[in-house]
């Protein structure tokens, strides 16, 4: 069970909103930063434990200043991404550039970073070589293929397009190794929002099998294996969160068992985990606008799937409250949509819920990752603010809404500015 | 089958894209034109026809001038939207507001353009009459429920979040000519990308025997019936293309048969297409940067999913062929993917296509709808530019590519510029 409790009053609620009306998102910093706490600490036992945030997951610089004085690092995959961490103080090899079909301004912009650079494909050697040199630290991406099962999220490992072969990988670092690169990682991600602890040590053996056997047969001393994201959270309150310290433990143990006797003991464990860091902690805070009863009994918000489109494109629950109706019953069946002209702009459909008035408050959880991140501008929706509740209940607007300026900014017509 | 042909040649590309990188999405005016002339032409038998152009469909100042010109409308849905088509010089009730949900402000606008509203729900008549006072026409939006069987795009109908029951609707115009309004228009939209031509005059014979019924039950004398967009585009080269002048002569059968008689000549037929205007003349032109063997054959764009949604989201099939490569045979098999870290990124899965070379230009079909519209920014991922492809051959930049400052635009951070 996972308990569903949004951290703000309802009448402290409404002094936040007379300032920053809804809908925004809001996330809060203490449980952020307790959470990330407590994932160094079920790792502490390793040598050198790095966590690169996923920064596609909530890509707002002051989320990564947060995550950066916690110790963590960036996951990036596009040159926008590199420049969000570098502007949240993310320093060199903190950052890890993983990208696929990548362009040459990404690896140029990596370069500049000093990050490590994970690469996707064998080809990419040449491609970086030539358009931005080599880094430090070179790593690449492994598709175990049908050795692991991947899950529905992700697809199947050998349908998906990321990473290199088993054959492949070898051949890769023995390229890397002879074009004078000295400092190598590994990386894999297979997995996506999984829950299934057992998953993620799996994955851990598997690639520590993989780092001995590249020491034996090239002789190559890994600084770390990365072993990707993918750490899912409890969406339906019925679901159990990770155990991330069970993880640990097992991981430790798969460490100590095939890391430690292959004399590669130092090997630093990464990961690279964005929903299950900040996800739990973001909270989509919207207003009942109007009621409607035809066939179904409909509440409408004043946001709309451009503020989180997971219901509406993965058909995903995302859990729901009534501000000051937390002990009603829930005896009432509703679809809570938006206003988007799209018959899917609904965040739930047949949802048990206590009676909804009009100017209701309407809390969604768990939009902390793949949240805003998402939205769209589609049908001409204006994507929402970003608010911070700070460990002593002060707020700040981390992101600004859209205006209809910035709709209006890269249009070209007669009559236009510019 | 519909041929699928790429109006501007090889050599002309080049020079284009020396000006303009890809990606890009490029209009071709003239066929726009022609289209939609085709449309009026098809309902010139009626004694007025109005198209309402989906402004959701491609939400650009610049294309919709162009239809301006030619006679059209807007459909919109919301605020922006409405800005759009004031921006574009439509005026008045060239301007129809079909929104669901609806917020104040959009209404009050709505209000002050002297656009026809269409409301979606009984409730909203006082809520309209409360915040922005009723405009001179006004419609109501039918949801005939199981009386029609929608399609698999836009559900059915008793599942749908818009419009008025059959009860309701009578009750709403009764309330509406209580208030004073005195101008009245009828709307309903159940379908969306459909090919089958006889559910378009389907529909118009219920709507129509619907206008009968409220000119006998309530003495109301209809200005028009909106009979909606839902005109589909053959995607694929087998598909067939609906024939709108036999849609056209099916509608004005059933208007002698059943309007003409009851008296109520001379009320107008509007339509409010998107997709089958500008969908087919619309291009997204990519260059391959990656090829990438692992499990699959792989061809990376610098084009993604941000810049079309369609077959990420919705398994969509959009025709593919490359530049210079239209002879040659389709005997390679590929996936063509674009950068973005999800891995539905992918514009084709198996596709057939000829042998296709880094450099390659790949021209994606029909994306004049729908198309740059649905972009997000996940992952980072800057939205493309939109050219429009004069008659004459010249090229006019109607939307510039997004840069990183606009993505930076609403963030708030220590270090930050605002």
């Amino acid at each position: 069970m996972s308990e569903k409790k949004f951290p703000i009053s309802p009448e402290r609620l409404e002094e936040i909103i007379k300032k920053h009306p809804t809908p925004f998102h809001i996330y809060d910093e203490k449980m952020i930063r307790a959470n990330i706490r407590r994932l160094f600490k079920a790792f502490s036992w390793a040598p050198s434990f790095r966590e690169h945030y996923a920064v596609k997951a909530a890509p707002n610089p002051r989320l990564l200043q947060i995550l950066r004085e916690e110790g963590a690092g960036a996951d990036c995959s596009s040159l926008p991404e590199l420049l969000l961490a570098d502007a949240a103080g993310m320093q060199g090899e903190k950052i890890m550039l993983t990208s696929n079909d990548t362009p040459a301004d990404e690896f140029q912009k990596a370069i500049e970073l000093g990050a490590v650079i994970n690469l996707d494909d064998i080809s990419h050697i040449d491609y970086l070589e030539k358009n931005a040199g080599f880094p430090s630290c070179l790593s690449f991406r492994y598709n175990p293929g049908s050795l692991i099962e991947g899950n529905d999220i992700i697809g199947k490992p050998e349908e998906a397009k990321y990473g290199l072969t088993r054959e492949q990988l070898f051949e890769a670092y023995r390229i890397a190794l002879s074009r004078g690169v000295k400092r190598f990682g590994l990386h894999t991600m297979v997995i996506s929002n999984e829950l299934h602890a057992d998953s993620f040590i799996n994955t851990a053996r598997l690639m520590f099998n993989l780092a001995v056997e590249l020491k034996n047969k090239l002789g190559i001393q890994l600084e770390f294996v990365n072993l990707g994201g993918g750490i899912g959270i409890p969406y339906r309150p019925e679901e159990n969160e990770v155990n991330i310290e069970y993880v640990g433990q097992g991981i430790r143990q798969a460490y100590e068992a095939i890391i430690q006797p292959a004399g590669l003991d130092g090997m630093a464990i990464a990961m690279e985990l964005g929903r299950a860091i900040t996800g739990p902690y973001g909270y989509l805070v919207a207003t009942v606008l109007h009621e409607k009863k035809t066939f179904k009994d409909y509440i409408g918000l004043d946001a709309c799937m451009a503020d989180l489109m997971r219901p509406a494109i993965y058909g995903a629950y995302h859990h729901i409250s009534i501000m000051g109706k937390e002990a009603a019953p829930c005896d009432q069946t509703y679809d809570i949509t938006g206003s988007l002209c799209e018959n899917n702009d609904k965040f739930a459909i047949d949802r048990q819920l206590p009676k909804i008035d009009i100017g209701d408050r309407v809390i969604l959880y768990d939009t902390g990752a793949h949240g805003h991140a998402m939205g769209f501008n589609y049908n001409g929706k204006l994507r929402s603010a970003e608010l911070l509740l700070h460990e002593d209940g002060s707020i700040e607007l981390i992101r600004r809404a859209e205006t209809i300026d910035d709709y209006f900014a890269t249009l070209r017509y007669e009559g236009s500015v510019l």
